[in-house]
């Protein structure tokens, strides 16, 4: 019998779901021990439950697991959750309520962090957010922000299955994705802000964001300018991206990469069908600084949306929490 | 016989040479009278030569023309020219000395007006500039451009043929084109510019763009945000660009939309598949007009970058050249 | 007031319902009077209940007319009928039982021919057969079929909206669409088969199809191999497919184009991007004919799924009842 | 200092060059010694001389090392090929006669197979016959091919870099591949032949072969239709698949798949963008089988062309001749 701690997956059979099992398959803390998903799944096998939508091969042993109810009662304490945000809502207050440490990839915005129960919620940030803020935290740490203008070009299954329709996307562009930008303004100044007591002064920047859907199965392309406080040298930015890490990598959390922020030198990178996998999903790459004539600089940032920027995402914060004690 | 005034295509078997071919087909004042490419495809009919790309077929009495050598010689005096830069840059100058018209779609820079032969050269716009040009000439006239800035989605046939490889492009995004990013920064001022004696006073604004390029075969999708010297309203600057005509509408020149700048109202419109042929792709339709947290408003454009980008940008100046009388 | 018959359109907001108003916009014969579409649409104008999915422009009139309940009350008597089959099977008999005359696009295996309310259902062949079969038409006339064998590679917009998933199509190839392949032999041995009395005497040669979807907007393309009777020249077989004609070329219909089948002499086509609009989308391309070495003949095939394989086919099929007489 | 055996690689910058490279990287065996590419490619660092294509990073030391001029002084003995079929005629032969063990991708058709010097040249079956070979080879072994029909819809990487141009095959099929059908009828014939003496006597079977090129990055798809001289059911020919092993697997050579070809149960498999990888792109996949009306059986068959299809297959090629003795 392992030791590792079992864990379960909400959404199990989704496209972040997919990715749960996949990252998991060789985790050294963690072990799938049951999975959910929506009523049409449930009783049979994850193998033919699932419409399996990634290169790897579903691992054996998951594949033959059964799929669960989606009730907390037989579910482990810790669950990874990857529910649409309207089932999201109601569920994973449910389960922290029944006692589990709910690791979810939705944004749900108004939660107590921890509810009587012992269990509570831990949320992600958006996926087009998370790149751009590893991207910009260095630069806001060592150079002080003062405006961010980002436009995206995001992947298609950023959307879950079926998700975007091949008949929207095939030879084109959508510059709309609904709610989009307003997380992305929001989130990203969040993310870069500052705890305080319990509230979050978020990051004194300006930020406008506008995102657009393009034919890419993985990873959100960025193009970004910012005006920073702080002059700084072309080198400098380099350095400060290139030499950035933070807790995970203090910690050496089994998931996080050796160097989440990567700058790609070739004068036409990151490109998200060969820069993607970087640090297996796990790693932001940039490239092409170079002056913006309104702002100071402008780059390109790439991340991977259902690996950094979703299942990956809530797989280091349970790994956090591991290492912080709260797992128990 | 006909009346119309023959005309000639240099360059004839190419991309922007093909779209020449096809907007000339029915066109009232010009008839393709003499083609030449390459000399590989010299004594060639013209529908074995040319590896047409287009969805409507050859029309039936060129794709019979035999294409001619490359030189001054038997060519008429009007010359419709879809040149790489390189070649372009000897062979449009030579047919103007010759005393040709060369309506041109290369941006070659310094050349006089009129050359003593009677031949000149009139170049086009860079094709990822026009489309923002127009989309920005209203907002300049009622409103006066402060800053811009622009992050475009190019499409492939951008790049002429065979242009962008398919191992590039297939589910990527290329964030970075050859020299595309200064010509559209330096044009898009120019082009906003005043004439001032014999030279260009540029616009006044800051300009930065970020170019890209999607797997889209026609339409350069634009992420723009601008600030602006006078405060406008939403509906004031969605009437600024319906309302906006120029030379080519007060002349009524055949090839000129009634419209040229088209806002759409559906929340993500415009897309290149959907919208690029609006006003039989010499319109530029504009949509998503919102507020800009870092500038005033931020808004897409969208242009057909080898119709109203090229081809089409040719034919308008080759007709407002025989409106003026410069035909003879 | 117009003189033309007028015509409803059932499931007007769908892929196919959009080709209907699309063709239908300057048809001499008819014109749209009504449009039903799902309870969601009901009561909105068409422009904004529909998603419009097509290249040209909703038609202005159409755009503004209201979408009626679904129901018999209040429609005209000529209706085109693009529904899901499941939705069909119910919902063309109760029109037909009313006095409609409904031309569907669906396959509805048993009904009817003529209903006591004077109406009845016309339905149309599946999409990837009737390629096939306009290509095997003249070959079958002039030299009698004995073999035939054809592998698919089919539009995504064969399978409606959303239809397939971006995820699953984007850099991919799918071997399998639900009943394809049965439908598709199954219809090509009954079209090209004889009127025997009330029934069908199926063509006498043998038939295997193998369907996969593809990254394809419009057109099915279709790798065909026959064995024939008599044999023939690949002169004669050209000349078969070029010369041929039918009922609606001999009545002249609106929608027949000229040549029914046009062979394409280059040596790597038809291909769907460039060869699909030929006649308007009505005519479908052959090329590639070459001997094989297990049956006696190979080429490629090529139709427009929503035009000559859905809509234009229900259109002349309307435009042959009206023809003779069957419209009062 | 390694132990391995020190090879070179003749064509290295390009696709399947970097295949080499990137297969060669953790090889138990061998050891990239050398490289060599184009003209403007020697004396720089293959990091940069090779326009990178694949999602796995360029291996540190080999990104570092400088590419050769392309001649035999200084190249090791065991030589891995990548060489266009042109060029690969003349420089093949030529390190063959300097002593090299030239392993080639190239299919070359007469060639002696051992020099005077020691050195000689072993080459490849082509990329979409060696996937329907493997497909095939244990239906033949146990149940005699009669007849064999084909239609393949390749990747694009098939045709090198740049290859097949994005406006040529975004939104398409290309129903031609230059010489294609002819190699791959002729070789599988061959590569299921026998060898008699030193010439090989083809496989008696009649085949026939359509070739089509699709928007997919890798892996050739293929719908396959067979005609067995034995009789046999679903679940026989299905064990067939799955339990066929050849000499690779016997003498468990490094690159070879445990299961040389695996049967897919899911009714939509084998799909080239989730399953052609299988195996680490050496598994041919095969699914989908059902009876055919006019043959006895069909299916479908994937394989990854630059991996099984050539750069793979010239390593197991290699890995064959090590164990055999041949590399001393």
């Amino acid at each position: 019998m392992s030791n590792k701690i079992p864990v379960g997956i909400l959404g199990a059979t989704g496209i972040v779901g997919q990715r749960f099992v996949q990252m998991l398959e060789h985790h050294p803390w963690f072990e799938v021990a049951w999975m959910a998903a929506s009523d049409r799944s449930e009783g049979r096998a994850y193998g033919e439950a699932a419409r399996w939508r990634l290169k790897t091969a579903i691992p054996d042993r998951v594949g033959k697991m059964v799929v669960s109810p989606a009730k907390p009662e037989g579910a482990p304490k810790v669950i990874f959750a990857a529910l649409d945000a309207s089932i999201a809502a109601e569920m994973e207050p449910a389960f922290a309520a029944a006692g589990c440490i709910v690791v979810s990839n939705s944004s749900i915005e108004t939660q107590a962090w921890r509810k009587k129960s012992g269990g509570f919620v831990v949320t992600n940030p958006n996926c087009s957010a998370i790149g751009l803020v590893l991207a910009l935290a260095p630069l806001d740490q060592q150079f002080g922000l003062e405006t961010v203008m980002a436009v995206t070009m995001q992947a298609v299954s950023g959307a879950g299955y079926p998700g975007v329709a091949s008949l929207d996307i095939l030879g084109n562009v959508i510059p709309y994705i609904a709610k989009e930008e307003e997380k992305m303004e929001e989130e990203t100044l969040k993310l870069l802000g500052k705890l305080n007591g319990a509230g979050i002064v978020p990051g004194s920047f300006t930020m406008s964001a506008q995102c657009n859907r393009v034919a890419v199965e993985d990873g959100h392309t960025e193009s970004v300018s910012v005006k920073m406080k702080k002059k700084a040298k072309s080198e400098e930015i380099i350095a400060a991206w290139n030499s950035y890490t933070a807790e995970p990598q203090k910690l050496k959390l089994p998931s996080a990469p050796a160097q989440p922020v990567v700058y790609l030198e070739a004068s036409d990178r990151p490109q998200p069908r060969f820069d993607v996998e970087h640090g297996a999903g796990m790693t932001t790459t940039v490239g092409r600084l170079r002056p913006c004539k309104v702002l100071d600089w402008k780059f390109t940032v790439l991340s991977h949306n259902t690996i950094r920027g979703a299942a990956g995402a809530a797989l280091l914060n349970a790994e956090l929490l591991k290492a912080q004690g709260y797992l128990g």
